[in-house]
């Protein structure tokens, strides 16, 4: 699982000092700029950033930037879109939790995008900051080699998508629509495995079911926390307290927020249901002691008389009658096999058997 | 019991997408139209969806789609009615919660009817989606065989019930009343069942019984999902906020959302009840444990030291003078009786026997 | 205790029809009218309900019907005094929660009474629903023998009262405040069977103890569900919304809500209270194996040596010196209480004795 | 503990009926008057109650009635001082909890004063209840030979104090800071055997310990009943509902306030830390179950064996050729210390030894 | 870990009396003041305290009082800013929770510096207050011989940063930065030391263990209580309440807010995984004493009856027929291998082996 307590330490640097906090990462940074309107349709890779690629209000422009640790460059691409310092310090910060931050020229948007590792049983995240403005989004991604954005370019390519016909703020919604509707998949694949684990559970538990029974649990408190904030940031974006956002885009939203809605209440399922199975785990384990303990009580109630008794015709007292008795040998292991017997049907009447 | 867990793995897609989510169905599906006021009513079945159902003011159109895995029809039906391709996108994916939502024109609510499969002791859910206009509803439900609104129509011919001489949204009250009362069906079968266990926990508890207890508790956890956002649904209904709904349903809607919270309610009650049990099925383990081992260390207890005793006078030793006593053997038994009496009455008064 | 999950099973029928649910009951309805203001007090049992009994706005009305099984007299005083179907329909009902609906014209409660049966240390319920209109007071109690509105009508009878004076407001705040105050007693009972439980559980524990444990947890429960919503009836009353309670009034229904809240925190505290038992049952449960087991493994530490060397003496070698030596006997007796003795030493200092 | 169940058993009384509910006392009740002002300080105590004694506004006069029990004392005092019997009716019942009630002449303030019973490690309480009018107030205690108000008399005799400058609400501020300073004296006590509980728990953990856990539960469950509603009561008193509480008193308040959220705040600290407690002490006695079994299985591991080899060749079969071996006892003493190393070395690696 | 239920004993005090509560310290107070303006920095310790150093509107005051226990000097700073007897207690009581009052010419702040000793495990805390006015910052610190401000100073000195051209406003907000910003490292070895524990848990569990754990927690719950007022006090700074603080300052306080919701949330992780991991706890001790159980239970069961059988053929019958047989004995061996056998294979199909 990522590492979810990675924490800045900073402490003693004055706000706004850019320090980039996350895994060390050391690939080449790719920008990319896409510019559209309804009739027109740019993409170009920026090798070397020098001008702002933003135009006039009638194209959108959407810059991508796949890299967070080349700081220079995120300052350059700050300055040329005048980017608050604070902004661009969250941006190499990969620590952050989602939020939406109203700058008044644009909004500043945090998101985590999640991959889910099925070798590693692991949840992998990736920081994405997006800022809108009026007539451009910025997206800042972690240099991973991932990209979930690229069916939302072939829609822009293809001309005929209604984003198109949009401006920036449909833009941004589609963006972040892309990502939640990843989670679907993550959550998809945590149910089967988690189904699996309860299957184990049920069959066969043993000390590596409970360990991976918490590693789930971890794996939903930090799900959770991706995705918690999400929801107060889209319900903040529809509420209409930016111009940056107008009010056709609100029904869409409102259906990425439902969508948010269904994927915490589908993280709190999980973790009721692995609460749960931790009851069964323990009275399991309880059962099986349980289980033993009577087999080891029936072995020595069966056998603890008998060999008492074994040893008592084992005695070496020299006048001891029994011992001379023809019969006494028979005698005794009939009595030996009443005493099975009895405890045996003692034992079925206390349902032990 | 229903997997709550299936989600929409649509990633990439554009918005208002239709596909169809949920189990795959490929029965033929079912338009019904009636079409009534206080002194008319019409029903008929659409062999083929062709023009718009739905006439003037004067007359109250219902128009029930009994399946929607045919995105053609669905498709269709909107487009007469005019409805949004968010709401379309939301009646083809069945693993929505319940919800309401205000397009303007008309109002779009998603709602869960719930069938107890009694043989299987799961609960089956099917998706019905309601869109309530000025004097039209249209209902869309999953092609399952069942139709809980049988009684309803039965009332609408009839001429004499109430609903002929009021407007649509008295229809859609109507729908939800009918989908709400059959939640109290479900719930009194699950509280039998629950006493079943109750006293299967008490009298005859065994590894079966906590994975019982786990599955109603998974079913309780479903029940409340598919519950609780209804409550809110109704509530907002009845704050005035679209003119759809008249004043005088109020009244109507208030007796409604009274039922949700009692089935609400009643959710918790069992959730509760059901944790209770949790806890005696522990604490019985344990009390029979703990009886198992009072078995085994009496019988222990008593017959280590005879078994000792009589191995003692089984040694080879040359010079026991015991052994060659005439009164050793008996001696030694009265002994040993001695030993097993203050044995027992220790036990006793430890109240192990 | 009484059946908490007793649910309608009325789906199909159309809202505001009249269906009695709960208890059958087959006893005689008894309907009482008492009629007075300052001066004047009437009381007289009415035999065939025929005509309304409501008077001008000068004489307070108070018409008391014991028992709501039969259909037809209750639709008779509703009729009479414009009651709407679907009061009717909750009145016959007797599933109800507390609650309290503004009709305009009258307001409708919906109360509990609560009866605690000592033998059967269960809490019976009764309904008691309230209609109060201007100059008028409907109450419908299911018909139990039982009536707890008897002290009041002493009161009335006395002409002294304060509540001779008062409008019909002041005569269901103290039909509430007569019932609300009724809890108390049963809170009481309650009180002192959970300290003789709780005295139990320290002294004598067993599997009983749990069964009963879980009882009061359930009756816990269920009276929680009674009275919490009381509250919320209570606070609605004094918040003015209804001009059939006047301002005069507030001050004692200020009161009775006081009574609610300190109800609600004793049915919490017993509820912490009988968690922290399961608590100390388990722990003493837990407590008891391990003392088991501390006998069982002393005895075992202690004979299964001196068993061995018996055994080990009562070998039939040939060639074993020690069994000819004269002393072989006794130095043996005096290694085995050697080995009691350092076993006893030992476990002292383990404490297990 | 003092009982937190005591409830009152009026059921049929009319409000208003003035019942003593509480401890049962029957010392004498003790009424001192305190009138002062910036220059005039008069304090004497009142033999038989006959006049009023609250004079004009330019002093502020302080009643207090020690002792409840006597009614009509209570009832003159209310009513030279227009007290509304809703009032004196919870003044002598003393099974209230904290609250304020605003009369419009004056508010009523019922507060709990707590006593810490070092002996019998009990808190006591005491029902303080206080009206303040304009210029006086009146402070109804229990008669339990403690007063927690003598520091505060002497301050005002010393005539150099901020009190005697100020008006009713100062000295009702006053008593109320008095009360809530108090309570950290008990924290601090029961911190203190909270930690000597602790240390025991983790040192010498016992049946005894779990009660005592328990009955420490049950008194910040008590605690808290106590002290969290008077947050509510002094946040109301701030909040300026009130012309009888002036604007100079609220940063005053404010610092009562505080101090009673941290109260709040270190009873719920206690609260978590006695749950983690529970948790140690389950562990421990686990724990300690485990290493009694490892005992018993060590023990019995290597006896068995040794015993099963010595009963072979106790044997009496005629031919059993090892007997006759001149080497056969040795080797069979060797043989089982193999035995018993082998065991002990598997013991080693399995960490039970 | 620092004590945290120490609390005040001044019941009787009137308020506003300097009682210095917390631990004793008797070092020397130091006490430094630097001005600053733009173009301006001065920074001087003041030996004894005279005069006022805060000088008008154009230079930013901060005065840092290193030591709270010279009442003296703490009153003498406290008359010459104007700041209320009520602040100066506060100051003084080091037991305060963070929190924000509003003076009207002054805030006052209540922080609470944290340190993490390494060695005895435990965090260290050090209550810091501010007083914010219009031109000057006073910091009180408890005198510890560290100082978490050092490079702020730094920072002041060097003219260039941005804090120069700020007013006194952004200075507080320096100083809470500097000290949230100082969490995050103690956090970070928080989570160093929880990741050890949680490895030692699944490897290697012990009693010591559950005590670690226990330990974590208090010191969890005693973070909680120390941030989490502190997010209210940030929060009502940017809240607009106060005209000493600019709207150009929101911002930062924005992120500083931030920090604290991040601070918060990943202490509440860290319970969640604490809980966890005692449930990991509790099931590997049960595993163990279950497997322990099944050596026993293994040993128990086949040597019990080899024992029983070697004690029957060791009986001094005259007549044991098969005692003259001469394969009577390897016969026997044989009969007691299959038992071996047939037992082995019994506990492989139980899955004990």
């Amino acid at each position: 699982m990522a590492d979810m307590t990675k924490t800045s330490t900073k402490t003693g640097l004055p706000p706004g000092t850019l320090v980039h906090i996350g895994e060390k990462r050391t690939g080449k940074v790719k920008v990319t700029v896409i510019q559209y309107n309804e009739g027109l349709y740019e993409e170009r890779e920026i090798e070397e950033f020098r001008e702002c690629p933003v135009r006039d209000d009638s194209t959108v422009t959407w810059l991508n930037v796949d890299g967070v640790h080349q700081l220079p460059l995120v300052e350059k691409v700050g300055g040329c879109l005048g980017l608050h310092p604070l902004t661009l310090e969250d941006i190499v910060n990969t620590s952050q939790f989602p939020k939406l931050e109203d700058y008044g020229d644009y909004l500043f948007i945090v998101l985590k995008m999640l991959y889910y590792d099925e070798k590693e049983n692991e949840i992998e995240v990736e920081q994405i900051s997006l800022c809108l403005g009026s007539n451009f989004v910025v997206s800042f991604q972690e240099e991973t080699g991932m990209d979930v954005f690229d069916p939302l370019r072939e829609r822009l390519r293809s001309g005929k998508s209604r984003i198109r016909k949009m401006g920036a703020d449909y833009l941004a919604y589609s963006l972040i629509d892309a990502i939640v509707d990843s989670y679907f998949a993550i959550l998809e694949k945590l149910g089967e495995s988690i189904e699996d684990l309860e299957e184990e559970v049920v069959t066969n538990p043993g000390g590596e079911t409970v360990r991976e029974l918490h590693q789930f649990k971890r794996e939903m408190i930090f799900l959770r926390k991706s995705v918690w904030p999400l929801r107060e940031v889209i319900a903040r974006m529809q509420r209409g307290e930016s111009h940056l956002i107008h009010e056709s885009i609100y029904i869409y939203l409102r259906d990425v927020y439902d969508h948010t809605i269904r994927i915490i209440e589908t993280i709190e399922t999980y973790r009721d249901i692995l609460s749960g199975m931790l009851d069964i785990y323990l009275s399991s384990v309880s059962n099986r002691t349980n289980s033993v303990m009577k087999v080891l009580t029936i072995i020595a109630t069966i056998f603890m008389p008998l060999t008492f008794l074994a040893g008592l015709y084992g005695m070496n007292f020299k006048y001891m009658p029994e011992l001379d008795l023809h019969w006494g040998y028979p005698t005794l292991l009939i009595v030996m096999a009443v005493i099975v017997i009895t405890m045996l049907v003692f034992f079925r009447t206390k349902k032990w058997l």
